[in-house]
This record gives C-alpha cells, structure tokens and sequence, in this order.
C-alpha cells in the first residue's frame, strides 16, 4: 500500500468503477461509494472497502467524484467537504461548466481543502485498465495531492492550468465535436441508405477516407449492426450538449452545429430513446427520410 | 511502356497533375490536358504530352477526368465521347450526384465507351505519390480497361458495385462528413478562445481525445497557425455540401448538420473568403463572437 494514503471514489458507475479498481490494483487504500448496492457488492469482491461517505470523509487524502453532472457534484461537496482533512483534495471528473468549476475550487478553499478540475475521457474499458485520460486544471497542491491516484488510473493527464476552468473547458470543447460527430455519423450513414449504400459499407469505406472520426469508428458499428445497447447514453449527449448551448448563449458565442446535433439528441429522448446507445439517434433520421436501419 | 495503352488526364490542378505525374512514372503514354499554358509546360518538363485533347481522344484508352464539378465533366464527355474508340473508358473523378454518374454512363454506351464513376480522395501529396484513393463504381469492362491507370495512381480502391452511383454516391457521404467536420473543427477550436483556451492547445489535446476526426487533425493546425493558404478552398464545400443538401431534398432526407454546415460555407464564401483554405470558416465564427483568431 502506499503508506497514508487513501482514497474514495464517488460514484461506482461504468467510468468509477474502473477507476477504483485500478487503484485498488495500484495497492491504493480504496473506499467505494454509491447508492447502489450491486455495485457496492461488486466493488467489494474486488478487494474494495464498501463505504459511506460520510464515515470515511474525515480520513482520505484523495475524493474522487465520478459522478453524472454538476448537481451531484456540488451536493457531495456541499455535505463532505467541510469534515474533509486540511490540505487534502477533491478531483472532480463530472463533464461541467468552467464556471461552475471555478465556483467549486472557491467553496473548497475556504474549507483548507484543494480541487482538482479533471473532467475524463476514454470509455469504461480504458478505466478499467487504468488508461483513462485526464484534462486536469488546478494548483500545484491540488495536482501533487491527486498525484499518487492521477498515476494509478490515468494513461495520460493532460495539465492545463494553475486554476480550476480550463480543464472543464475543454472537456466541454471535446463534448461538442464528439456530439457533432456522433449525430453526422448518423446522419451520413442514413443518408448512404437513402443512396443505396448499405450501413457497413459506408462504415467501411468512410473510415479510411477523410470523412472519418473516432465517433465514427466508434458508433458507425452500433448502427451497421443495429445493436444500441447503452455504452454511453443518448441524455449524455442531451446533457453535455445541451452545457455547450447554455456556455455558449451566456458567451454571445454561436455554436449552430453544436445547437443542430443538440436537436437531434433532444428529439430521440424525447422519442423515448434517452436510455439507448447515443447511436440511436440515427433512427431519427432513418424515420423522418421513412428508411429502414439494419 | 505499358504497350498499347494510353491515358489522358483532362485537368491538372493539384490531384490531376499528380495523377498524371503518377501515370509518367509507371511508364504509361500519357496527355495532359487543361486550360492553363503554365500546367501544361509543367507536365511537359515532367515527361508528359501536353496535348489538345480533341488531337488524341481517337487514340487514348482512357480518359480521366479530375475536372472541378459536373458542368466541366458534360462538356468534355458531349464533346468528346463520340470520338473515342470503341472500348476505351472514362474514368470520371469529380464529386457528382449519383444520378449524374449515371446518366452520364448513359451516354459513353451509347457511344461504345465504358464509364467508371469513380471520384477520389486523399489530397495533392498523395496524389503526387500514386497513393490516392478511389471510390469506383462501373461494369467489369469498366473497371479492366482503367486496371492499368488505377493501379498507377492508387493505394486503394473500393469496388463498390457494377453500375455508375455507389462511388458518387459514397463520395458525396464523405463529403457531408467532410464539411461538417471542418466546420465542427471551426467551431470548436473558436469556441475554446471564448473559453480562453487558445487554439494551439485545442488542437494538441482534442487530437488525443474521442472528438477528433481526421478533419480536425488536419486543419485544426492550418487555425491555429492563421494559416489559410488554399490547400482545399471554401468554395469547394459550398459546391459539395451544396450536392448533398440537393440529393438530401430530392430525396426527402433531412440532413440538419450538412444543412448548417453549408450555411457556414456560404457565408464564408459571400464575405470574399471563398478562394481561402475551408478552415477559414473559423473567421465567420470568430467574426460572430468578436474573438481573435491566430
């Protein structure tokens, strides 16, 4: 173990999960969080310490949240940060507003207690292996106390400022183009069908010509193959597209392809398709042009 | 030499110089023709007969077009087709609708000529190489009678069917891709400085994260050095976004992103910026915000 140094992860979901394993694989001192009980359970059998929150945040140099938006963050850091230790940290992972960010780092230093901007990127495989990637902005203090967890868990930590904001805001940058291209891929793939190109085909010639992103690879075979079981949801994309919009109208900066992919998702929640794969937003486009997906 | 075979390239802008420059070093007989004095004493100096293309169409095998748009490909084919000898093949590299490739398929039969639809990717340097990539679509006789030239001049190419349309119709799918991701990149990398993340950084990080697309990789640089030296012109996606968005109406299919996309082109192009590289689409946004670019 490495001596005197704990952690807790808030938060045991697809992305926590892994991450909290790869620290309990890096001899870390690891406490889990979570509503669920299952995943509590899961986590466990793992060699992990099921916990509350409240009875452990007194004790961890490290909280990590991995938690859904910025609603869940602030109630966690609004109830634990005052009983956390002096000079321990918060590192941050939900997809935010550098504003609200910002606001986060401010409640946690009038606690003595350092915050790590650190939204991620990489998928639940990737933090189950420890190669997650971290765009990360904070204080000296905040990145060396998160050190010990930013290395058992990351493949890449980008360090992108001495202040909690720019790591939030590029992960929203990141949100935009991955929306954009997800909805695209969904288009130009039904679009192919409506020319009489077959999904796969278009997924397997577009992705080595220049039209291709890694949403692309990545979701143009969840339509070929009309499998949309949730890797990441469609009200992901209504959420984090939706921060983009609201970033954007409060900076009077225009983001229409960000606000057009934003309709898609929008209107394939509330077709009743939230819960899907974000590729299912292609049978938005499949039933509007009156086309059949595989 | 190739015995008995040759080639001539009508159009030699960037890809079809290189092309013809490609047939030149695979020891294949080889015309090129175009408009400009200045290209044809280039292809002269490299080897090439630089020729009137009405002097050699009754001797040519195959006869490429890499001309910039449908127009130009109609009129070299009604003047030209009747004669070529029976057998010969045009190949037809400009970025068309499917419907388009087919009629003009039409037209070589019934003047004995085969057609191979058969647009291209892959930029000027590949182009140079005899590494492009061709999206071909046409009949046996088709594709035997251009084998020769197509093995000079490319790296892959995608047999897509045994009729003129599927390889305009899956260039115009990679275009709407194309164009969206260019714009996406614009707005991304514009909207991290109102964020005030500057340029250089987006393009370093995003390209490491799942928003990157190849568009994005290769011109997100081209912004965050200000430099807008044409390689691919704004102009190019008002007239390629311009085919999508007409098939995509024809067709009763909504395509909101291509859509919008085209709306940022075309505003790029009637503010003057139209001879600019397509990454100067970021000005518009720029403009929009009052931020400054690069």
């Amino acid at each position: 173990m490495t001596s005197n140094y704990s952690v807790a992860v808030a938060g045991l979901g697809s992305m926590g999960m892994g991450m909290a394993k790869s620290l309990l694989k890096a001899d870390i001192e690891t406490y889990g969080c979570d509503v669920s009980k299952d995943r509590l359970d899961e986590f466990s059998s793992a060699g992990g310490n099921a916990s509350e929150l409240s009875d452990i945040a007194a004790e961890i140099d490290c909280l990590i949240l991995v938690v859904v938006n910025a609603t869940q963050t602030e109630s966690i850091i609004n109830s634990h940060v005052a009983n956390m230790k002096q000079g321990s940290v918060v590192m941050s992972c939900a997809t935010v507003s550098p504003e609200f960010a910002k606001e986060m780092q401010s409640f946690c230093k009038q606690n003595q207690v350092h915050y790590l901007d650190a939204p991620i990127s990489g998928g639940s495989v990737k933090a189950s292996k420890g190669q997650i990637t971290v765009l990360a902005s904070g204080t000296d203090d905040a990145f060396s106390k998160a050190r010990p967890a930013l290395d058992a868990m990351a493949e890449k930590v980008f360090e992108l400022g001495n202040t909690a904001g720019p790591g939030s805001a590029l992960k929203v940058v990141n949100q935009l183009l991955a929306g954009v291209h997800i909805a695209a891929a969904a288009e130009a793939i039904t679009f192919g069908i409506s020319q009489g190109i077959d999904a796969q085909t278009t997924v397997d010639v577009i992705s080595q010509c220049a039209g291709t992103s890694w949403m692309f690879e990545n979701r143009g075979p969840h339509i070929a193959d009309g499998d949309y079981t949730p890797h990441s949801a469609v009200d992901i994309f209504v959420k984090d597209l939706g921060i983009v919009c609201n970033i954007a109208s409060d900076s009077a900066f225009t983001a229409p392809l960000a606000s057009t992919a934003y309709s898609q998702f929008k209107e394939a929640s509330d077709k009743g398709l939230g819960g899907e794969d974000d590729s299912a937003v292609a049978k938005i486009y499949a039933e509007k042009a009156g086309l059949k997906l595989p």
